[in-house]
């Protein structure tokens, strides 16, 4: 398995999912897997979540752990082939990826988008150029435009909780007074495609996600109307792609609240996390039974090492 | 044991002296108890010898560590319940707790005072709220007014060096250029009242301890005739209680020095380091046989490890 | 062994470098001699591979691992003795150095050449310093002037890629837009008069290294003729020594081009890296065969843990 990018690099997700319901219920009963192998975790930006889970999800398999902020580091990276380096980037990607492949059997990879150049952010330079230049697999930490960690253990948490077969997944826009990146959602989706779900989006007019992820799932601009019945409500907020990182922050009332939670089937509700409370999701969602966002984040530790294990050549 | 925050956490003083002997006398002998387990330490602000020796204590009991730098990784927790989170927090502390205690067994959380409203500082608010919310057993690695992990070492010290079954222990104050914290002298003295020890404290006026630690304890204004007979000179810079984070820096007749170690019965010398030198202990007494400082912080790695291990549920 | 800091500490080379092949042949075989042992590494400068290198080295023999970064952890040293400490040093090296000491079985310390003045560049007063205080043994990973872990991988790369017993090394200066330490080239030629190689150096006046490496070592100013026959070009950017700090980065055509590479000896190319493109070395000279430059960074993993397992007692 050369890298772990989207759901498109999962062979067959039913199996994944089986060896993450295994993996969870006895997490150290692998580690003649990962015994001498190290991991490298190299953040383009910051990350706390997806650093934690990862470097648990390796250490339960007895891996090793390198973690790089390279914002820390100062560590300025040249990405276009050709230039006459006299400027401000200090090492080509082509020797940063092929020197860390030299340190490590594993390297997870966390960029971002600039949310300022569409088309730059959607052509995922970065992890593309990475990929291709290292020798050992790449795991995405989150990229421009996905965060398949995320979505997988999202997926798991769905799994486990829902109550019918195919169960009504609901996901809402919420306001938030930043732009923050659409990777969650289009991720979301992606992944939900590939599960035995119900799907439906709702967001306000403008905030549609790209077309190669929205496309064939329903999408409905009364949030109203879209949680009635719901299983699952997944909330989070994106800027909008279509007129670029716009945030719409002043639509206060796409804030989920009790009163909306009764509109849905005594709905679960989801939030890949840090959530801000009062703006995204009203304190009494988050704080009722209702609420399976800290379940969630429990599960990013096993998904990520049911990944980890594949990647290292784990067949049974 | 839900928490380590200060002595009053600690159930039998003497029982855990005697473990601790026993950890430093056999520091891997421990293993089975971290095996598979995860520290996590959340740093709000830096820290070195704290981190260090903790990290080394989790280590020397085979515990996975996981660092966290909270300044260093942008992560603005917003600690006010009811809170539109609109502004510059990103997270809850409900939230923070809820996920860290998904990722560690053991939490490790350092805070610290702002040295500016003695109510806050005095609330502990950081520390207890995030005790409230984890789900798994809080670790204090220096609080805004108690230094837990500092005192538990010094009096492991004490007892290894003491030559008299109730040694004279003497805290003095010292000046500093900046306003430091009063959590190490007031947990000192805290630990102290439950040893087996002649305390008494000398300051200037003025640099009186906060009531509920100094209560009960004889206190000098005259550090010369304090020193007289000591067997053990605990020297500390910290600032104004009364006048709240006075520095008296300019009273610099109050540093320790050769001359003043002649008035003791050849005591020992304490600090918790960083010390600076020619401000707080002339260079003399530091570099002289009567400075056990270097021990004082040997000994951080192996009251941590007991206190850890305590916490992993170790009765024997 | 009390310091690794330069080929001088080396007793015995050729003994070392067959363990060098022995550690990379089979790197975790000597795990009984790193379980429990913790290496300290103290970055008072930013690093990457160095860092990567030298803790998979240690991880590798089954050691753990601390890293300080000195920069972001906000801590002043010290260095003269003496000092009335009033001012913005917190902690003397002494104690920095002793501390360190109890937590660490073996310390790592970066240090870095300010450039500006050479005297103290050379005196290399921190890393003497900390080695004169520090109660364990001291491992260089690079100071102002020297670079030995790098050099010893240089050594073992040369080992393994020769063709001829005796092969003829060129070390070729190169413009570079920044003024970069001496450290690489002079490490480079100490332990290439250690070793079985035909060295010679060829930079532009005004570049010669410090009389104490240079001497004995033929110099051409004329890079085309000095690369005829050259079975290794061994090409770095340095700042002068002469007029100390100074770039060159005017000179352009002393650039390694294709054609250059030519006039060797089908010679392979070397660099430490990170390596600026199409300014020290076009990028079909490092796009071809005949860099190994991977080669030499991965080798900085098995050279590191040898050291590290000498270090640690192994006499086998």
């Amino acid at each position: 398995m050369k890298k772990f990018t989207s759901v498109q690099d999962v062979p067959d997700l039913p199996d994944w999912l089986a060896l993450a319901r295994k993996v969870k219920a006895q997490p150290f009963d692998f580690q003649k897997y990962g015994k001498n192998k190290t991991l490298g975790l190299v953040f383009l930006n910051p990350s706390l979540r997806t650093r934690l889970s990862t470097q648990k999800a390796a250490q339960n398999l007895g891996m090793q752990v390198m973690v790089m902020n390279m914002q820390q580091d100062g560590w300025a990276i040249e990405m276009e082939d050709g230039t006459v380096m006299d400027g401000g980037t200090q090492e080509h990607i082509r020797e940063a990826a092929g020197v860390l492949s030299q340190y490590c059997d594993i390297i997870g990879l966390r960029t971002f988008p600039g949310l300022k150049n569409r088309e730059e952010d959607y052509a995922e330079k970065v992890l593309t150029k990475f990929i291709q230049n290292a020798t050992v697999p790449v795991l995405s930490l989150e990229s421009a435009t996905r965060h398949p960690l995320q979505s997988f253990a999202d997926l798991l948490t769905i799994e486990e909780f829902k109550g019918k077969p195919r169960p009504k997944v609901v996901l809402t826009w919420a306001p938030h007074p930043r732009a923050l990146p659409q990777a969650v959602p289009n991720s979301f989706v992606e992944w939900m495609k590939n599960a035995e779900v119900d799907l439906s989006i709702t967001h306000p007019e403008g905030w549609e996600l790209a077309p190669e992820f929205g496309e064939g799932v329903p999408v409905h601009h009364n949030q109203d109307a879209a949680l009635e019945g719901a299983d699952f409500v997944y909330v989070k907020n994106w800027s909008a792609y279509q007129d670029y990182g716009r945030t719409g922050q002043e639509l206060r009332s796409w804030m989920i609240t009790p009163e909306k939670m009764q509109l849905t089937n005594q709905a679960k509700l989801m939030h890949c996390l840090p959530v801000r409370r009062n703006v995204v999701v009203a304190d009494a969602v988050l704080d009722s039974p209702q609420s399976i966002v800290l379940q969630q984040a429990s599960n990013r530790t096993y998904t990520a090492q049911t990944v980890l294990l594949k990647m290292l050549g784990y067949a049974g």
